[in-house]
């Protein structure tokens, strides 16, 4: 099995055709190709209208839906009875639109909590994007800019995966991250929409995507703080070749962690991206807590931001140490190394030198190293590796963040 | 039964001297009162040399211990056998001076992580605050303000209860809060010291101690991350009056609660101080976890720094969305009070003006009310307060906590 990044986007994909259109702070996204999709929602409790809406949809079609409708500029979350109906005029609109069944629309939003979606702006975007839509990559690029809110940049990303047996399968996926929106009652929303043409029972891509979401989209913090819109889709249309499933689940991974990093190197003010994995430990879920501990860390993030190994590493220990859940913990066993990547620094050294060269041991064995040489210069860095060895067990697990600025602060108070 | 704060500190406590010197980042304090001593410890699974120590002393002497011997400017957290050593050392020389035995003192270090005392400076520097103990009131300060580290201003209350039957009880602590110390590896820690000349039982003062830091210290967010060092002593000295259970709860709870909202107050690059009291909600236990989430929320803390009562709004939603175990909420019955205090704009004000005046209704059962005029008038002050009412059930509990500035950062990145 070979996978190769590919150009196209979600139109990457055989049976996808998407557009977008984005109007000041308003966008509309639309992704048409039937298949069978499967969801994830915010674990948060008050989940806003499109949420509770396509989860309710997905289920009554069974899963077989013909478009994603999405909208950025308002999250249409915390508004009640009348949020839900404009959630169904959204789908209702857009199967008009299509000439499907209004059952099989998914809607997602994103934007400011707390007010109305204005209808007649979302009906007239829709007639432009409706007509806009195309299988060609610029198509995948509108959607994916249409969704966007304080991102800086679109995240699309799309894969072929050589089985080997002469199939070929298509994984395609846009995100947005977290941002806010001016002016208005903001907060931070993580949408993704993957599409591929692999052909898969339910079961498979259900099982696969489950996996992939916890190990990517899961694992990445920018402030710690929960959307109520937070929504990732897995549409197959089934017109590709046909995979193993570890195959897919691989190349479903590999996708996910490329978009989830995106987000994570897009989060609010960043400006260093953050990769923290923690093995040694006793258990995955362990591993996870604690690496997610570390990029949640705003004492941590600070420090990055400084470029201060030593502040960052004492601050790790107190992350790791407040973890509730996590077992077996002896300071004397841990260690921590670190390395940094800078592409526009990188760029002029040598392509052959050893990659691991760069590793400095900060933390060896529970004892702090001389942090003022080699470690100070790596956290100059624009992309810091953190490995954590808990030194207890054969787990581990991988995070992604960003560092706290002074613009994140300005990007949320103004 | 009547609450009095009086001056003092610690050394209102009948049967208390103290005394600190602080030396550029190095400070010692001594607290010398014999009693019954119960402690809380950082709920950390990595506890630094002292925290582990001091409760193992507590254990060993049952309780009974002589003097607190406190340093600032070193956690000995991450220093292994050779810390635990350092902390022994410390009881050690703090007994000789004092001409108590080892085995009845209490140790408390706060400061940079993954760095040895220098046990010299610790030596040279007990003397002369031995010299310098006193049942004075300076005394009490000088120890406050030696355990200081990035604090901006010192910590200290007393209380005198009038029990109603001629007896009299003084409670009296000295706390810092969360801080960062330059130049090296450092964390947030939270120390508190109290001393009280009541005349109790063991089981009541534990009881009393536990329901009062669960009501204070423990509902003080500043940025979320749990030190290593945290600990808190309540040290009955039993030379004052008698109190029944309840009178003592409730000037115990008075004085945690003032210093916790000091602490708060003075969280770094603090440009408001925060209280959300959440009410209306099915269990205690809910209304802590969702009032604490409020105050931890870097997007609510950036939206106040920001003066900004629509943001905040909308955040103060999704952190509660975001609470695991709170069960029940409905986005319809949420309603959201805000009410504003600024002593330096308060005082030309009218002193007989009814301070409800204040309180704006931002959202009603779940929705949101217009919050251009006298909302925005409100977040200009320099006390937030938020009333947020699940509308669920008859439990409520009250969280503190400071905005996020620029100057966090800045604290934490240099």
């Amino acid at each position: 099995m070979k996978i190769e990044t590919v150009r196209g986007g979600l139109c990457a994909v055989k049976g996808v055709r998407a557009y977008g259109i984005k109007e000041g702070h308003n966008g509309l996204a639309v992704i048409e190709g039937k298949g069978q999709a499967v969801g994830m929602y915010t674990a948060s409790k008050i989940k806003a209208a499109p949420v509770l809406f396509t989860k309710r949809q997905l289920e009554g079609c069974e899963g077989q839906i013909q478009a994603i409708i999405a909208n950025s500029g308002c999250a249409n979350s915390f508004t009640g009875e009348q949020g839900m109906r404009n959630a169904e005029k959204m789908a209702e609109l857009a199967a008009d639109s299509l000439g499907v069944k209004e059952e099989e629309i998914a809607v997602a939003s994103t934007g400011p909590i707390g007010k109305q979606l204005d209808m007649e702006l979302i009906e007239r975007q829709l007639g432009h994007v409706v007509k806009g839509l195309t299988a060609e990559a610029a198509g995948s690029t509108a959607a994916a800019k249409a969704i966007l809110t304080t991102d800086t940049f679109y995240k699309e990303r799309a894969i072929r995966i050589d089985t080997g047996n002469e199939e070929r399968v298509v994984i395609g996926g846009i995100a947005k991250g977290s941002g806010m929106i001016f002016p208005h009652l903001a907060t931070a929303t993580m949408l993704s929409f993957i599409y591929t043409d692999a052909r898969l029972s339910e079961e498979i891509q259900r099982a696969s995507f489950e996996d992939a979401v916890a190990n990517s989209f899961n694992m990445v913090v920018v402030d710690g703080d929960m959307s109520t819109n937070d929504l990732v889709l897995l549409v197959s249309t089934g017109q590709g070749g046909a995979i193993s499933e570890g195959d897919f689940k691989e190349g479903l991974n590999f996708i996910c962690k490329e978009l989830a990093k995106l987000i994570a190197r897009d989060g609010e003010g960043a400006t260093k991206f953050i990769e923290a994995r923690v093995k040694g430990a006793a258990s995955v879920a362990d591993a996870k807590e604690a690496a997610k501990s570390i990029v949640r860390s705003p004492l941590v993030k600070s420090a990055i931001f400084g470029e201060r190994p030593d502040f960052m590493c004492g601050r790790i220990i107190a992350a790791i140490g407040s973890c509730a859940t996590v077992s077996g913990v002896d300071p004397g066993r841990i260690s921590i190394g670190l390395k940094g990547e800078d592409k526009d620094k990188d760029k002029d050294k040598d392509k052959d030198k050893d990659k691991d060269k760069d590793k400095v041991s900060a933390v060896k064995n529970g004892e702090f190293m001389d942090m003022s040489g080699v470690a100070r210069e790596v956290m100059r860095d624009k992309e810091i590796f953190i490995e954590v060895d808990l030194g207890i067990g054969e787990s581990e697990a991988t995070a992604w963040g960003c560092d706290l600025s002074y613009d994140y602060v300005k990007i949320n108070s103004g």
